[in-house]
């Protein structure tokens, strides 16, 4: 969105014209009745429903949904299910409202995640050090809201070769829940694919990227401490701190090449 | 924490010892009842407690707590009140869980925010950019956690002289509220002070400032366009951008002089 603003540069004050990144809240309606309200980068809604809904288990499939439709002016998102997973309505009742990111202490791992994050023992995809920097700058370069506004997250779903998918939004989450989205409805693999995500991979993002079901996250900012612990338990190998020539190796190395 | 990683650098990988931010998580209790649980750095949690319960209306002193005690290694605060706000409890139970970052629709704006958020008609304090340009190095040099981890999100409270106090946390509110709390303890007047914030003005960040009762808030990142609807109702001075010698003015520019 276009807004005028007041700039000061060398020394003086002067009214430009400035692109600003828009909020947009969606509330999802599950067979009528309220489930969540999403604030989001309103592009690709219903991929992000798809995938919001697919991560916190309460769909298996893309099939599960009969119905789905946006009233993107109204910020709603409709959803009619064929049935709701059995073991998500036991846990709905245990969430609590948080003021930092969206995240209960009951539901945290322990319940509904612990449901859908997915463990990757195997190595279905490696890297070598030469790919994490090109996949970084490729997703940098494609990150153009990003250059024009600041302030939103870019995600990208690559192979070795490069971006498949590249999703932004100014919800921390919400690139990565677009991007399984449309995995999910068009049925693209995601095992042997690896995730690029601009910002700080904290335990949701973490959890986020075991959900979608990828063995390594790219980043270019720095993991917490909970998010490295999580890597090591549910197999996921972390790179952070990937600026120009040198990067973080933090868990399962094994799938990071010095040498292509 | 200190963490073993390996370090990719001038060709070549290593054992390096690296330090990584912590996410703790604490649940409020409020006599005896779970309200909300918090992803945070653990230091100043009582005051970020205290910020907290008053920027969502809960209290609207820090008299109308009787006793609030901290267990921090099992993740529990506990208060005590004297009778909880009844305004509060009639809304509490039109608030859901959200995927992004806490907002719901029924609570933005339109419920508790705006019972809490102040309106600033008046102009209190004014400020040149010369100060702005200032306060922001101010607060960078002071954010030494920030510089050795990455990924926390830094505040600063801070009059034309300087910062008064500064917090930092990997929640994105949190400093916001552990400021807020502190001032709330120690009877600390606000009205004459501004925000110095590290990151992007986002809807819920304007709204924080306002129900601390800030007029001015300074960032070196981007609002959102929300942000400054927001900020234009409630009489908010913001500034972003803030880069070496440039900045962008976005509302109520009467506080912002190009002289000092």
């Amino acid at each position: 969105m276009k807004r005028k603003i007041l700039r000061f540069e060398n020394g003086h004050m002067n009214p430009v014209e400035d692109t600003i990144v828009t909020e947009h809240p969606v509330t999802i309606k599950i067979n009528e009745q309220e489930f969540a309200t999403m604030v989001c980068t309103p592009e690709y809604i219903e991929d992000m429903v798809v995938g919001f809904l697919a991560s916190e288990g309460v769909i298996r499939k893309y099939e599960d949904i009969e119905e789905i439709w946006v009233q993107e002016k109204e910020g709603f998102a409709h959803v009619k299910t064929k049935g709701i997973n059995p073991y998500y309505q036991n846990f709905q009742s245990k969430r609590y409202i948080t003021s930092c990111c969206g995240m209960s202490r009951q539901g945290f791992v322990f319940v509904n995640d612990a449901m859908t994050a997915k463990t990757m023992e195997d190595v279905h995809v490696t890297l070598s050090v030469q790919d994490c920097f090109r996949l970084m700058k490729e997703m940098q370069s494609s990150a153009t809201t990003f250059q024009a506004t600041g302030g939103v997250h870019n995600a990208a779903l690559c192979d070795a070769n490069g971006i498949v998918l590249s999703r932004m939004d100014i919800g921390r989450h919400n690139a990565l829940d677009k991007i399984y989205g449309h995995c999910l409805k068009h049925d693209i693999s995601i095992r042997d694919k690896v995730i690029v995500f601009s910002g700080r991979i904290s335990s949701e993002i973490l959890l986020k990227v075991a959900k979608i079901g990828c063995e390594v996250v790219l980043s270019k900012s720095a993991p917490t401490e909970l998010a490295l612990q999580l890597a090591e338990q549910l197999g996921i190998t972390t790179v952070g701190f990937i600026r120009n020539d040198s990067l973080n190796v933090y868990t399962r190395p094994e799938r990071i090449r010095v040498h292509s």
